[in-house]
């Protein structure tokens, strides 16, 4: 094929993309989907890249952390803005614990008594920086502690590195690791290092991860300088995010507290978070063996495992104070369905600037506001309610969405159509994770959006770029033959989890990004200029993302009949389901030779004599598992979404059965809850959607019956897969009453 | 099962393993097995570990690199020992080109005009280092020059990282190239960049490959430390090795020689080696892209791909001399069958002193030749004569070892049984890599020789890190169902290579390796300290050694009927095919695949538009190749060694017809070659081995058709095809002849 012919062919696929996309719009009737269509060209119109740029300007030129001045000041802004462009707009406070650092010691009694330098400089190429009374590094939930003893390197802290270090005799019991930024959600690693022993946890930046290795550091490019501090919550959130003392209700101002000792999210050893500047003397003066080549950062030095000679003496102090969170809730009233809520959120307090994150994000969604209040200024009236929120104290630990969420549980559960979150936005490809009953719904959105440098939808730029960077030709091949979007599932690290994850709302978490990597996440390096040098310059991506929550949130609240289509859920689970089964089948053939390879003493024949490790250890073998009872409910729930569809796709149905349908559409989700939730941690309800216990923000699927399994549970997997299964036939019952409802 | 079951089973393994190695001696008929088992068990008593160590520490104790007086002492030195063991011993010289360094200047505009040390510092740690007049840092064969231009960072120099640049539209034409040692043999980087337009190239040891990313350095621990450089040939030897001026016979006195431009291995560009103390400041000044992460090494800095502004200065000058090069040839005659040759050999020369490379090896053949010595006083005489070779001038390209195969071809053809090669040796795991007909031979010799370490055989030490060091539980599993050696397959970069690549002569290469790695080759750090401390602490690998070498050369010279079993060299020619057939199905998907997204302007969808980088080139379309004729050729060989295998196996056959057969033998492999050798390379005429084209020293098997297929050269690849299915045609008609012969 010569090359013309090529590019006349992509044309041609672009303007049948292009027709595609002004005739699909799922949920909307006869002149509906045009009425929708010039409402959402009008949305669009009044966007502007300048104005996301000037509330980012405005919103990160000082530090807005939960609890101190600032932070209102940034949620009264946000009020403002929402009532003058014509939503009612409220602060709803909650009183909630926040500790920041009062001591921070850290030294060494080698090298030479080191002391670490625990502070970010100002950087006179970013103006931003360097204002007073920065917020010190810290992790927030670190334990107060006064601890001494020798340091070990524990890679990224995961439990398969303690494995490793079992291997080789050494403990961390009385010790302090230091690991690195990266792998796990940072709160995994002083969980982990706690429960092997240890009595203090430093994290450190390698500049592998996110500094020179990856490109030029900050100022001259995006990456983590010598000095750049992550900071974050290390709340056990994968036990319960929200206020620690109020597990499950709103932590009003007379909520029932638990005492501090009680919460069992809160560590209780020290974490502090360091710059390699202050990691690498540290780590140069570890002895005892070389680090395995997956250990290895990129510091010039052998990375050595430890201990060594050099005691290290880590004391930190908290203020643990109870500060209060000001979530803004702007509603503008549904016409027909009042009480039918289509939630938007995106947090707004940051550690310290937070350009990126959370600014970002929440100035797209300040910039939907202001355009859908244009709208209504112009006679534009939702059918159902739409409710915009900016939530405070997201960053150390989901506070302000959870305590809400918690707060208005039950009426959620009546209410919340969906709830659509952001977060830090930047350059690059289409990110949706949720609910996969929404799959198609978001498919046809991204396919009617612009992608601002390419100029083809943002889904087919995804497309191309998974494409691309998939790792084998099998994948790359299966990928050339799809056409539809496939969203991620949810874990944690934004606020939807309470949505999703507490109370079974339909979720999305949505956004751009994969060209604005660098080093300055959590640091006071996350600035304008930063942002608007690297991440997003043009705000471009912005308007790209006000365009994704604005339609979505449109789409939902005028839709005729809602565009929930359980047939992508019900094809996702028996993805997962598939996936489980294929892992416990791989887990058995691997314990199997695994445990033949260990009883042949091939480890032992195999090691070099002077860099002694055990074998690892001989695991239980993998019994067979009674996966049927979940495979045959999801054949059923197949049937029943296939017969809904059926049912639903009739000419329009009488508006009573419609406004009922509605209801059980958006509502089905909860029908996946488990009430007693999952095992050690009841918070988590959701059976198909979790945050991962050793993961944290990462994705657990079917998370019940996969951590059984991953964690060799085998009979508490069996349980498991009962529970999932119970709740995919609640599904298939309920989707099948629905369905008989439209007859 | 409970360990003390585990361990009393592996005792019975032992056990059985050990009476199986008393019972297998393939070759020896009746009471010549208990004969030959007492030999060995003799010559085994005469080795010493002490013995060794002290030839390692007085051979080792200069310098003694090609052409210098002290590679002449070494040379007698080891005359004199040979004849002091009772062999028959000379030196046979041959005048060799052979250029060493004059001018080496190295300097860059930025930083402040830098200087290149461009030389090694001396360790107070190790008294070996710092002897006067050190040989200078240098790649032998570099072209004289002296130029100055822009640098640019090649990565390891592979035609890869060319397409790559070609992608980001970065010329090497008229510029510098800046490679990384590693993933190729050295002389490929030169060649390449020459090829792409390159006025010169630096070739530099970046701390990743083998300096403190990999272990302590130097005198600390083995890897290299800043100021290490690897010295070595870059003469072309994938177009034929020896000296360069007389290619395909003995550089002899007086023979034919052609003038250096006529040399088709030399290149046309100066080339150095340098230390990443040297190369650090000029990778730092680099501009243009940041390179891509497989490219970056362990320097504190982000690697860029450059130009820059800074301009290098390289000039090179070398003195071209002819020297003599000194083989020291031992014989010790056989009784019955005088003129076949069993060949050993290890070359002596070093770049510097040489502990490792090659002196470690070299003692190992000394202690096999003194402990012969000694059964020989007490009255053994081998059947077949011994011909024990300590080879010269192999750094600088095999040529010592290659004019005399070249200037003895004939009588070589006539005589040689095999040849068994050693080089550098050090703690760790067997290798063999060779001619597969003595697979199962090795395999037998293996099984009978201790590992030092773990006391089991070597043979299951090295199964045994071969499982556990397997990357999929497949593989393992298939390992884990495998009692038999499996040896390699040999490219190049010792001296095996005139004789099984141009002559045909089954050839091994054997040593023990893998726990002794370090930063010392080549440089002036390879000394006795080094090689007491971190290669082979005591010895007893070089004893292992010996035994290997000199089993293996006893039993081939004593076998009543030579142990080749051609049936293995059929299922691995067979696997070739196999994984060729498998390798063009593999392409043709890949590069359907490929162009597919290529036209489907994924790439400039995926693409980052503040990093441009072009699609790759859409490539030509894999056809159907035509296998069959080589799939019938080796259908037909199978059925002839299974034939000759059972007419062999027949009770004892006349003296006539065993000798007969045994000169059968040993020259099958000859049927193999093709006599106008490989595409623009008719040195390498095997049709099965031959070192890579574009890998140097890695081996590419059936390298006619796979090199063909990797250079999707479509015609020439059915051409080979041909031509390696009519030479493994001859070999199943000559083994057909050979099993008549025996009715």
């Amino acid at each position: 094929m010569n090359s013309k012919k090529i590019t006349s062919g992509i044309a041609l696929v672009l303007m049948l993309q292009g027709a595609y996309a002004q005739q699909k719009l799922s949920g909307f009737n006869g002149e509906h989907v045009q009425q929708q269509q010039q409402l959402e060209a009008n949305f669009d119109k009044e966007l502007s890249a300048a104005a996301i740029g000037n509330n980012i300007k405005t919103l990160s030129a000082q530090q807005h952390y939960l609890g101190m001045p600032r932070d209102k000041w940034v949620a009264e802004n946000i009020l403002q803005q929402f009532k003058s462009y014509g939503w009612d707009a409220r602060i709803e406070t909650y009183q909630v614990l926040f500790p920041t650092p009062k001591t921070r010691v850290l030294e060494a009694s080698h090298p030479e008594n080191y002391k670490a330098v625990l502070k970010e400089p100002a950087l006179k190429e970013d103006p931003s920086t360097g204002q007073p009374d920065e917020l010190a590094t810290y992790n927030a939930w670190s334990a107060d502690g006064d601890v001494t003893g020798e340091l070990v390197f524990v890679n990224y802290g995961l439990p398969e590195d303690y494995e490793y270090l079992e291997r080789l005799g050494i403990s961390v019991q009385g010790k302090i690791v230091i690991a690195k930024y990266g792998r796990s959600w940072r709160g995994i690693k002083p969980k982990v290092a706690q429960e092997h022993g240890a009595i203090g946890t430093l994290i450190y930046s390698d500049p592998k991860d996110d500094g020179y290795y990856q490109g030029d550091v900050y100022p001259q490019g995006a990456y983590k300088s010598e000095y750049g501090v992550q900071r974050g919550s290390v709340m056990d959130m994968v036990i319960y995010p929200g206020d620690p003392l109020t597990p499950g209700v709103g932590a009003t101002e007379n909520a029932k507290r638990l005492e501090r000792a009680e919460a069992t999210n809160l560590l209780k050893i020290p974490v502090l978070p360091i710059s390699y500047h202050d990691a690498a003397p540290l780590l140069a003066a570890l002895e005892g063996p070389v680090a395995p080549e997956s250990w290895r950062g990129a510091l010039p030095f052998t990375y050595h495992i430890g201990p060594g000679k050099a005691k290290v003496h880590l004391k930190l102090e908290f203020d643990w104070k109870t500060v209060p969170a000001y979530n803004v809730i702007a509603f503008m009233k549904g016409s027909q369905f009042p009480d039918q809520w289509v939630i938007r959120g995106n947090h707004h307090d940051a550690w310290v600037y937070g350009a990126a994150d959370p600014v970002s994000g929440l100035s797209a969604l300040l910039e939907e506001a202001k355009a859908i209040g244009v709208l209504a200024k112009n006679g534009y009236k939702p059918k159902r309610t739409l409710v915009y929120a900016a939530w405070d104290g997201e960053e150390p630990g989901l506070l302000g969405s959870t305590e809400w969420v918690e707060a208005h549980a039950a009426e959620l559960q009546q209410k919340a159509v969906a709830y659509i979150n952001s977060d830090g936005n930047s350059r690059g490809f289409l990110g949706i994770g949720g609910s996969h009953a929404l799959e198609p719904f978001v498919g046809e959105i991204a396919r009617g959006i612009t992608d601002p440098q390419t100029k083809v939808s943002v889904l087919e730029r995804k497309q191309a770029a998974d494409i691309v960077t998939a790792s084998t030709v099998k994948a790359k091949k299966e990928l050339l033959g799809k056409k539809d979007l496939t969203i991620s599932a949810l874990g944690s690290g934004s606020d939807y989890s309470s949505f999703l994850q507490h109370l079974g709302i339909p979720s999305l978490n949505i956004g751009f990004g994969g060209e604005g990597a660098g080093g300055e996440y959590h640091s006071i390096y996350d600035t304008y200029e930063n942002y608007s040098r690297f991440k997003d310059p043009g705000f471009e991506y912005g308007v790209a993302l006000s365009k994704l929550g604005g339609h979505a949130a449109l789409r939902l609240a005028d839709a005729d009949v809602l565009p929930f289509d359980f047939r992508s859920l019900a094809k996702t689970i028996n993805g997962y389901t598939t996936e489980l089964i294929s892992l416990a089948e791989q887990m058995r053939e691997s314990t199997a030779v695994e445990n033949q390879i260990i009883n042949n003493n091939a480890y032992q024949l195999a090691g070099d004599a002077t860099k002694p490790i055990k074998a690892p250890a001989l695991k239980s073998e993998v019994p067979y598992l009674d996966f049927s009872k979940l495979q045959n409910a999801l054949v059923a729930l197949d049937k029943a979404t296939q017969q809904l569809q059926e049912a639903r796709s009739k000419a329009p149905l009488p508006a009573a059965k419609t406004d009922a349908l509605n209801k059980a559409l958006y509502q089905a989700e909860q029908q996946l809850l488990y009430d007693k939730g999952l095992p050690n941690r009841a918070w988590y309800k959701h059976t198909v959607y979790a945050p991962g216990f050793y993961t944290g923000y990462g994705v657990k699927t079917l998370p019940g019956i996969r951590e059984a399994i991953e964690q060799r549970r085998w009979q508490e997997a069996e349980e498991q897969i009962a529970i999932a299964a119970a709740a995919v036939n609640r599904l298939t019952t309920y989707l099948q009453q629905a369905a008989a409802g439209l007859k």
